[in-house]
C-alpha cells in the first residue's frame, strides 16, 4: 500500500459539493426522510432513555479526567463524522457527563426540567431561523414579539385597554425587549436610567454621545451610584462596571431579619448622600423580587414611594420571581412591582423556557428612546425594526416560544408550577426544622431556601457561647457544610448548591449555607427527604470528626 | 344550560396537574411516542413543504394588516391550544408570513439557509438544556467549549502546539468566549481594552471599580477615542455609548478607493491627536474583516504594525469574514488577523449556525482577566466556571453546535461554501458590468457587493455633468433605487437590501445602493440574473418616468 492509499483509508469522508448539497437540501426520498426522523427520535427518546438509565445528576468522572480527553486543537480538513455518528456520540459519550438538570434531585440552581414541548418549539424557531433584529428577516415574528411583550407588560403593569390598544403594535413605542438573559436586561435598565439622568441639554449632546466625564461636567456631578440590597445579583455590579459608573458605586444596602432591604437604612443613606455628597447622583434603586440566594422579595411598594419622592429610577430585578404574578394565591408577594420604571424577567427561569432568554419591561413606552441606535442598512430612522432599541443586534425569535408556551400552559398552568414550588419549599422548611441535624437559615418566601447542617446540640452551644467560641464553632460548621455539599455533588445522585450569607450584615460573620431551588414539579417532599437523609449519612460517616 | 356549563364548554382545555405531568414527563406509550415524533416530522417536513409551496420570500400581506390581527394582550387563564394545534398554526398561519431566509433568492442580508443538521444539533442542545455559565450546570459541555474555542483560536492565531497544550483546558486562561452575537463580542473587546488602559495602580482601584471619571483623573486623560473606518459596524458606536466613552468618540476614518481604511490618514490622525490633544487616549483601533455593507477588508497587517508601534489595542471585527480562514485559496485576504489583540467572529453568519451565536477571541489568554466577576454561589474565585469572564450570565451551549458542525463539515466543507460565495459574487459583478442598466458600486472582495440601477446613458451624463447637474441626477437615482428595492421586496419573490454609501468620503454625496450577500450555496448565477431581470423590469415599467 503506498502512502496515498493509506491517507485515503484513514478518512473515507470527503468534503465535496455532493455532500454540501446533501446537508443544505432536505433529502427527498422516503428512506432519507425516515432517516432524518429517526435521528429526531433518537434525540428525543434515545437521549432521554440514556439519561434515565443514568439516574444521577452526572457520571462520576472527574473534571481532570474529562479535560484530558479534549485537548486536540486542529480542525480536520475532511469531515470527521457523519450526523448519525455525531448524534450517537452526543447521546452515549457526552450526555452522561453533562449535568442532568432535569432530575428532580437537581435542586441546586435555577436551571431545571423544561416541559417536553419546549424542545419542539425551539426546533421550529431554529428551522425558521428568523433574525428579529429587523423586520426584513422576521416580519410576522416581530409582530408576534410585540404582542407577547404587551401580554407580559399587562401582567406586570395592568394598564387599561386603551393603553394596550395604543401600544401593542405601535412601532414608535417599546413596552419591553427580549435580550439574552437577566444580566443583559439589568444592564439595559441601568443603561436607560443613566442616559435619562444625563440627557442632552443646551451645550451638551447627552451622555450616550459625549461620555461620562463630559456628562459629569455638564451636570456638575462627581459620582453616580446605584443602591441595592446585599442580596442583589452580581450582574448589577457588572452592569455598573460596564457602563463606566464603577462597580464600587453599587452601594450595598443592609437587609432586615427577613432578608428584605432595610427601608430605614435606605432612607438614611439617601438623606446622607443629599446632605454630605450633593454632587453624587443616585442613578437607580433596585428592588429584588426573588433574590438569587434566598428567594426573598424587597418591600417594593415602599421602595417605589421613596423613588417617586426623590425622582429616582426604580428598577425591579424579577428575573426569578416575575412569574409569581401568574399565581392568584401568591401574586400579592410582588405588590408594588407595577410601580417600577423597569422590570427584568428571565424566560429560562420560571417561564420554563430553554436557555437562554431574558426580558426587560418598561413602564414608560418611550423610556428606551434614549438607547436607540440606527444604521443605513438596517434599523433606519422611522423603521419598525425591533433591533433599534436593544443591546443585542442579531438574535433568535425566543418570543415565539414564549407566545406558544403561554397558549399551551395558560396562566393557570404556570400558576400550578409556582404554587407547587412555594408550597413544597414551605413543606421542606418544616421538615428541616423537624430534624435535629439541620438549621433553617433563610425560610422560603418563594421556592428558595437555605439551611445548613448544624446539630441541635451545636445550635444550643452557639446560643450560649462567647464571641471567640462562636467563631470557632462557625468556622468548623462552614468547613463541614462546604465539604458536605461537595461530597454530595460528587456522589452524583443529587445536587444542592451552596453560598455564603452574612449574619446581621456583618462582613466578619459569614455563614456557609446549603441552597435549594424547588422549581421542578417532579421534586416532591419525599425526594427532599431522601436528600436530607443522604446529607445526614455523609455527615455521620465522613464529617462528624471535624466538629 | 346554566352559566357554569356554558363557561366549561367555551374551553375544553384546563390547566391541571394531569396536564402538567403530561408536559413534563415524556409520554411513555408507543402511541404517544409516535405522536411526538409525528410532530417533529411536521416541523422538519411540513414546515419545509409549506415554505416550498410558497416559494417567495414572504406572503404579500402588509405589515399593517398583519399587526391588526395581533392586538389581544390578555393571557388566557386556561390553555388556549394543544401542542398539535400550536404546531399547525405555526406552520400554516405564521410561517407563510415569516421571511423565507433559506430561499436562494434571499440575498439581502447576512441571514440565510443553514444546513439541515443544524436543526438537529440545536434540538439536542435544547433537550440537554445545559447552562454554560457554570460547571455545575454544564460539566463536560464547558470542557468541550474550551476545546472548540482553542480550535478556532488556532485557526486565527496559529500558535504552536505547546501554546495550545498549555491553554486548551487551562481553567485560569481564556482563549475566547461565546456571547450572544457580534454586538456583544465587539462590546466585550472594547470593555477589555478600556479596563487594560485604565488598570488599577497605586491610589486607583481601576476603571471597572471606580468608573470613568475617576479613571480620567487618575491617568490625567480627558477623552477616550476608538478609531475605525466609516464602514465599521454600528455596534462599535453602541459599545462606546454603553461603556461610557461616548459614541461621538468613535472617530470615523476615511476609506480609500477600495473601501479600505486610508492608512495615511490613520497615521495623520494618530499623530495629530498626540500633538494637539495629548490628554486624549486612543483606546483601540478597529480593523474590519468583511465590512457589513461592502464586504471589504482593511489592511490588517499595516494597522497591526501601527497599533504595535503606539501600544494601542488592535481589535478586528471579523464577525462576517472570519471563516474565510477555512479557504486555502482566499485566507490570504485576512493576512495580519493573527496580530490582532482581539477578534470578533459570528457563529450565525459564515459558520452557518442557527441564530444567535457570537464569539470573541483573544491573542493574550490573560486579556479577559480585567473583566472577571465573581459571586458566592457561582463563579467563585478559583472555580473553572466559564461565566466568570463573559458579559452574559446564563447562556445555552452553542459551542456544542459549533463543535459538531466542524466535525460534520470539516474545514474543507466550510471552504467550499466560502469559495462558492466569493466566486459567485465575482461572477455576479461581471454580470452587472455587462448590463447597461446597472452600475457596480463596490466590487466584491468577499461575497458582498453593492450596485445600483443607473442606465449607461446616465452614467455617461454623470461623467460630464457639473456639480449641480450631478446632484440633481444623483437625487433621482437615489429615489429610484430606494423604490426599486422596496417594490421588489414587496413583490416577495426575491430580496436584496439597500444601504447608503458616501462618494469620496463626502457626507454631502450619499449614494443609495443595492446590497447583496451571496452566502446561500444554492444561489447560482442564473438566479442572480433572474433578480437583475426583475429589477430591470420594475425600472422599465414603474420607475423610468422618474429619471
Amino acid at each position: 500500500m503506498d502512502k496515498k492509499t493509506i491517507i485515503q483509508t484513514q478518512s473515507d469522508l470527503v468534503a465535496d459539493w455532493d455532500t454540501l448539497f446533501r446537508v443544505f437540501i432536505r433529502p427527498e426520498g422516503q428512506a432519507s426522510r425516515a432517516t432524518l426522523i429517526k435521528y429526531m427520535d433518537r434525540i428525543l427518546y434515545g437521549l432521554n432513555d440514556f439519561l434515565k438509565k443514568h439516574v444521577g445528576i452526572t457520571e462520576a468522572k472527574s473534571l481532570k479526567d474529562l479535560s484530558e480527553k479534549f485537548t486536540g486543537t486542529i480542525i480536520s480538513d475532511n469531515p470527521e463524522k457523519k450526523l448519525a455518528d455525531v448524534i450517537t456520540c452526543l447521546i452515549e459519550d457526552i450526555a452522561p457527563h453533562a449535568v442532568n438538570v432535569a432530575s428532580p434531585y437537581f435542586i441546586g440552581h435555577m436551571t431545571s426540567a423544561i416541559p417536553f414541548f419546549m424542545v419542539h418549539l425551539k426546533t421550529i424557531v431554529t428551522a425558521l431561523n428568523q433574525n428579529v433584529v429587523k423586520l426584513e428577516t422576521s416580519k410576522i415574528v416581530s409582530v408576534i414579539e410585540k404582542q407577547v411583550i404587551a401580554k407580559i407588560h399587562r401582567m406586570i403593569y395592568n394598564q387599561d385597554d386603551a393603553f394596550y390598544q395604543t401600544h401593542v403594535q405601535n412601532t414608535d413605542t417599546t413596552l419591553g425587549v427580549f435580550v439574552e438573559g437577566g444580566t443583559t436586561a439589568n444592564l439595559s435598565a441601568l443603561w436607560a436610567a443613566r442616559n435619562a439622568v444625563f440627557a442632552p441639554k443646551t451645550g451638551f449632546a447627552g451622555i450616550e454621545s459625549e461620555g461620562i466625564a463630559a456628562a459629569f461636567r455638564a451636570y456638575d456631578v462627581d459620582r453616580c451610584v446605584v443602591l441595592v440590597s446585599r442580596l442583589g445579583h452580581y450582574s448589577l455590579r457588572k452592569a455598573a462596571g460596564i457602563l463606566g459608573i464603577g462597580n464600587q458605586n453599587v452601594i450595598v444596602l443592609d437587609t432586615d431579619k427577613n432578608n428584605r432591604v432595610d427601608i430605614t437604612k435606605l432612607k438614611q443613606i439617601i438623606s446622607r448622600i443629599g446632605k454630605e455628597n450633593p454632587k453624587t447622583c443616585i442613578l437607580a434603586i433596585v428592588g429584588i423580587a426573588g433574590a438569587t440566594e434566598t428567594g426573598t422579595i424587597d418591600p417594593l411598594e415602599e421602595m417605589a414611594e421613596i423613588c417617586a419622592e426623590h425622582h429616582i429610577h426604580f428598577h425591579v430585578d424579577a428575573a426569578w420571581g416575575g412569574p409569581t404574578l401568574f399565581s392568584k394565591q401568591y401574586k400579592h408577594l410582588l405588590n408594588g412591582i407595577h410601580l417600577a420604571d423597569s422590570v427584568t424577567i428571565d424566560g429560562h427561569k420560571q417561564f420554563y423556557m430553554p436557555m437562554s432568554c431574558g426580558m426587560l419591561y418598561l413602564k414608560d413606552p418611550k423610556k428606551l428612546d434614549v438607547i436607540a441606535y440606527y444604521a443605513h442598512y438596517v434599523n433606519r430612522w422611522g423603521s419598525v425594526d425591533l433591533g433599534i432599541k436593544t443591546l443585542p443586534g442579531s438574535r433568535e425569535a425566543n418570543s415565539l416560544i414564549l407566545d406558544c408556551a403561554l397558549k399551551i400552559m395558560g396562566a393557570n398552568g404556570y400558576a400550578l408550577l409556582i404554587d407547587h414550588g412555594i408550597e413544597t419549599a414551605a413543606a421542606f422548611a418544616r421538615e428541616i426544622n423537624k430534624r435535629d441535624s439541620f438549621q433553617l437559615m433563610t425560610p422560603p418566601t418563594l421556592n428558595i431556601l437555605t439551611y445548613r447542617l448544624c446539630p441541635a446540640a451545636i445550635q444550643n452551644k452557639l446560643n450560649t457561647a462567647d464571641k471567640t467560641q462562636r467563631q470557632g464553632i462557625c468556622e468548623k460548621l462552614n468547613v463541614i457544610n462546604q465539604r458536605l455539599q461537595r461530597i454530595q455533588r460528587e456522589a452524583g445522585s443529587s445536587f444542592v448548591s451552596r453560598t455564603t450569607l452574612l449574619r446581621d450584615n456583618n462582613p466578619d460573620d459569614s455563614i456557609v449555607v446549603l441552597r435549594t431551588v424547588i422549581m421542578n414539579p417532579m421534586t416532591t417532599i419525599s425526594i427532599l427527604n431522601e436528600i436530607l437523609d443522604e446529607q445526614e449519612e455523609i455527615f455521620e460517616t465522613q464529617l462528624k470528626a471535624l466538629l
